[in-house]
């Protein structure tokens, strides 16, 4: 039986690419699915579809409205969420998929460093595993198919 | 992964046919539910299943059971709401159904010109996305795959 | 036991206020609520809060969330919902609320002029009740504590 | 109607207080509840409670079963969630409570300065109301009542 | 703590009244809710309400949007449903209400005579208690508050 | 896409039988499921399963344990379920099968003779459609792909 | 705030007495609720209220339908569970109850002594707190009116 | 129609095996999930992705990420749970399996000796069909198929 993993969290290194090829390795059947992980395509989206916005607010919030129609779509098919967090940027999009997760019931692994530990403590808690690699994440999958 | 998508709104021109068009054009894996296309049929249902009511008003009641099942079913089974409004008729079906999307947490692309946008306003809000043509409602449903 | 009674629809007459009063001479223990009924202030509340948008299409947006806002609370508090339409304007908030009481499992007691049967009709099959005057949802609201 | 409104966000300064002042002020039925203010006793309730734990990690993962368990009590009970980000910190519960409140259908008021629109755009855009300071959220609760 | 019990069921004897009497010699804080007992008068309460209709079919139609008004908005208020099935009539509207009991997490109790076991065997199999008088009824109540 | 179709309701003809034939001459994607059709097989089930019980009220307790876990296995799986009354018998499971259907938020279609029009007034007023044969049962489920 | 407590758990000694006093002599605003702590009592309910079964097994059952009648009444209540686990019996209903709350996402509060530890892993894992002792536990709880 | 079913319960005999290979002979279309049944693997699971941790309360808590993130992800999928319960050990992961399958309406077979009875009375009169041995749960699927 196939699992739709959808992986929330940064999109400053390869991480994701990294745990489909390990999961192909070890031939699990999952599904990936995330946010655009281009940058720059992710903050134009708006003004790509919509047309030029009359300020950087309004380009923001226009371009949040298709990445969050991206994000809700996938959400609500995965099985299960993986959310990192690293040292970079405030990261609130991977909070916001982390809480949905939570709040909707699907099972939620976080990964994160030892340097995350105090300020995402809470978050930490209510997640369903802790993990600090993407390697343990997906260790943690494997074992549900053992 | 495909996704299934409700076509709600208005049935006075072909945008459903152009929207599957451009859909196929892309290559997304997009299969597209609608309400009953042709205006006559979807007035008279109720009487060509139950014979003939009492007068108009049990005619438009009984029709509307079997517009309701229909659009029902495949709002049940949707991922993704759209919803077109025009400038002709009260359209509170379209209304309907994109509220129903709202309240029970499926995505709403909503699509109106801007003549609409005061009376629409509170529905767009709520609205994940707000865009004008069925052609942009496509990008945004591409834009979910790229 | 006190019922929470939210009367959504059209703002272009003292409808609410006659049903207040009437719930009052029946001694009816109804607490009713609703949207903003100053059509202008309504208009204006997002400005006044906010400070002036670039356009009207961003004051119209801006006005929604708070409009918004109130009719989610206050439906959220509700155990039945009235929505009242009539020949003026589209009304399309008015059918927003009767279709989240749909979906949410409030019932909802439709009122509509006999004109209106026709373009509400996938509405008035999915009501509760569907009455043509205010005074008969009051006898409705009256019989549920017979 | 008495509604109850829950604080989440930054504990830096004293906002609520104001909150409740202009509250007060206006005369509005609401009661305010949220997370544990004083810094020092949230990072150290785990071992007030449960006594020493084997290390800094676990000590935060014990304070944060209690600071949960708060939360998610009085979140429950709430009808409205207004959620205040500013410059300092990270605050991933501000956004963990913010993105419960959208899934699980509580009106989100999010509070943030203009400094946070780009990193906020994805919450901001799914938020009920958006505003850069507590009293236009009061204002917000008191368009609620008028 | 006061708890509210729909009282479902048969309106052929007083049998409610009998539970009234019985929860208030033992001081007990039950609030009952139940449908109109009348039975001429739910018959009738549609054209009392809207007038007239063209036939048998739709007075029986119309009489029943003002009792399912009456029951769902009861039935959603209760934290209790007891359901009482007699020898006569088919008792549909008895049936309904218990299986809505079921499927909503409400605690149904049963009661019915012991020629009844084997039509009922199903719906008395997803019951909370099956019991066969209005008096085992109330003492399972009072149970609760022990 | 293919549906499936609960067939709830009486078991003393072959309805469910011309519903499949006539579904597969307009070659429509329904999955039929329903009850056990034969009636001493879903008397005894509980006793073919466990063994001998004390007495027959014990022994149709323990028959419902298996035919509740079959209707309810395929109730969830169901897109839309079809409930037949005739005149025989009480019919206890169908108008069981038929609430939580409304419940649930599935589509009911109700079959009913005329002569039923009173005592299924209340359970017919909150189905989706209400016909009085299979035949026309089918053609809504055919509009529904149309 | 008012807040409803479940006290599930061990009926073996005064724990639930110990804490309705703890929390009088804080001022804690709680209402205690939890099964019936009379063992006999709890054994022969079904019996007192329905008469001689056939054997024990029917006995246990009938006696638990009012058992789970009394715990279903007072979890739909409660605003948090308490669950005790002791050294002595399986404690099977102590287990449901507490499950029951993660599944519906009231906040539970797990109190068992470090012996458990192992056996009660998967249980405490998902719980929101862990304590050994019954004060522990009502001190989480003065935490939340803090 | 495939059906997924969760086996939970016990890990110390066979039984797994031997409803999947009567599923097997029958033809059933069944796919069966379930926890690790490597009992120590089961234990050290968190440590073998996690490393070494400080106490063995620690090590528990760890472990138990991993084994309630494999049985979340396959409840979720279930149509249908199976909980067998032993003589041996406390078995409170299978009580909580069982309990969420009944707070989640997922239909329950439990399987337990004779000699459990009175110790799970209160979780067998809740759930969907009791039975004594694996034979039996498999003859309630056949006869959901028949």
């Amino acid at each position: 039986m196939e699992l739709v993993v959808y992986l929330a969290g940064q999109i400053h290194d390869d991480w994701r690419e990294q745990l489909k090829q390990l999961a192909e390795q070890k031939g699990l059947p999952l599904v990936f699915k995330g946010p655009q992980e281009d940058h720059d395509r992710s903050d134009e989206i708006g003004e790509a579809i919509k047309g030029t916005q009359p300020s950087s607010i309004y380009r923001d919030h226009t371009a949040s409205e298709f990445n969050n129609l991206r994000t809700r779509i996938w959400m609500n098919k995965a099985d299960v969420v993986i959310a990192q967090f690293g040292e970079k940027y405030r990261q609130w999009n991977s909070a916001m998929d982390a809480s949905i997760a939570l709040a909707t019931g699907k099972p939620l692994i976080l990964i994160r460093p030892e340097s995350l530990v105090h300020p995402l403590k809470e978050l930490a808690q209510r997640a369903q595993c802790v993990v600090e690699t993407p390697e343990q994440a997906l260790e943690a999958l494997a074992y549900v198919f053992e």
